[in-house]
């Protein structure tokens, strides 16, 4: 069972927001408070969710009747995250069952619609994992949840407290970790992609950290054959991901055909 | 020179407004004006912009003061289309130059973010020109600049009025017309695309309409091999167009080295 656990998108009003930050805080991204808000129980929820290490913001209250779709909300809505990553021991328990490991690592994959499109070329490609860093990843929210095209159900993902920790597990386990990196001199179709393999790409602006990229085995880049400097995350993950299935397609036919 | 003629990308207040209509209605896309506007000058460029064919939109005058940034717009603003796409007489011209032809069409995209997204992939592979349908296509507006990252400058970018005419005369023209179509059975890996090629992807929603797709000489599709029925426009159209590039690269690889 690949399923994350889903739950509801929108939580509104004074006591579902006081039940949710007492029984699952973990799932809630940011608590939205109406501007001018008084009462004791919405300085209470505030103050719950500061102390918990939950954003809070206020904004109009307009924005929250647009939220709540006309429902009352009482002043207060939750964005809650709409799935849960899986935890490591469930990933190293999981490993043990993929005949020949394909993995894809985010680092710092930060705006949430690109995270989406990256997790559903990542479905498409049929990916056994893909593990993003605890910190350095945009929340599971609706909005990554729509962009995947419901791909955020489907894929075996992963938090990892400690991705140079976890890459370096990986190697350890056999596999080839294969990083992408702006005008890295190698082109990405030498990489050996047969082998098990992961792929890690990097945030939007910087890239792969420093110490990412000093775990990687390989170092690859994509080819600009034109006037643009780069490409966008999501369709530089697709041309990678799709070049490891040919690679292994191919090996595949040559395997049964050939030898 | 493939540089197109960008142009303002806001225009405002009545004078500006009056004279762009005069000159350049061609370049304009969208009238907004502020809702109760009055005078006779703002009806008049009401009327002229509805006898061109022009939308008119009324929206919050509040909407208008962020768009002009704080400047005095008097109650009119323009949609102007940042760039002129080339004539079919110039991509005749431009097409004999070209050694080994390798064109993109886009059949319908009508989404401003993914025609900016597949400019910009296009861009990166090194097509030599990008077809789209004259009414067919969402216009070039700012959003496409965007989302582009200014490949809508660079590309060598061609307006048709009739697609199914055009994929005739290029394929009277020594080239082969890929489209590319959801559950095609035939794996997009297995095409030819050495020859001169021409590649064509559908819009977001209906794919290729049958009259494209009977100009087709082979349709393929891109496998799913995860539990999601497709791909993004544009990380279909960065998988296919690399994937020329790569089958390009191996025959002049080939052809120096083993004949």
């Amino acid at each position: 069972m690949n399923q994350s656990q889903s739950t509801d998108r929108r939580v509104y009003g004074i006591h579902s927001a006081m039940s949710m930050l007492q029984q699952s805080p973990r799932q809630i991204h940011r608590v939205l408070l109406a501007e001018g808000f008084h009462g004791n129980r919405l300085k209470r929820i505030r103050e719950e969710a500061l102390r918990l290490g939950i954003r809070v913001s206020t904004v109009p209250r307009s924005t929250l009747d647009r939220l709540a779709r006309g429902a009352t909300h009482q002043g207060v809505l939750l964005e809650t995250v709409v799935a849960q990553a899986k935890s490591e021991q469930e990933f190293e328990q999981e490993f043990e069952q993929w005949k020949n490991p394909f993995i894809l690592v985010m680092d710092g994959v930060l705006d949430p619609r690109n995270l989406g499109a990256c997790l559903r070329v990542a479905a498409a490609a049929g990916v056994d994992a893909v593990l993003i860093g605890k910190n350095r990843s945009a929340p599971l929210t609706e909005v990554v949840h729509r962009t995947s095209t419901g791909a955020l159900d489907s894929v075996f993902l992963v938090q990892v407290s400690n991705l140079a920790r976890r890459l370096d597990w990986l190697k350890d386990h056999g596999c080839w970790v294969v990083g992408t990196q702006l005008n890295a001199s190698n082109n990405y179709l030498k990489a050996d992609f047969v082998s098990p393999t992961v792929v890690v790409v990097g945030g939007e602006e910087k890239g792969l950290r420093q110490l990412t990229r000093a775990k990687c085995d390989h170092l690859v880049s994509i080819p600009m054959f034109g006037n643009v400097e780069s490409l966008n995350v999501s369709v530089a993950t697709g041309i990678l991901l799709y070049e490891v299935q040919r690679q292994r397609a191919g090996e595949l036919g040559r395997t049964e055909s050939a030898k």
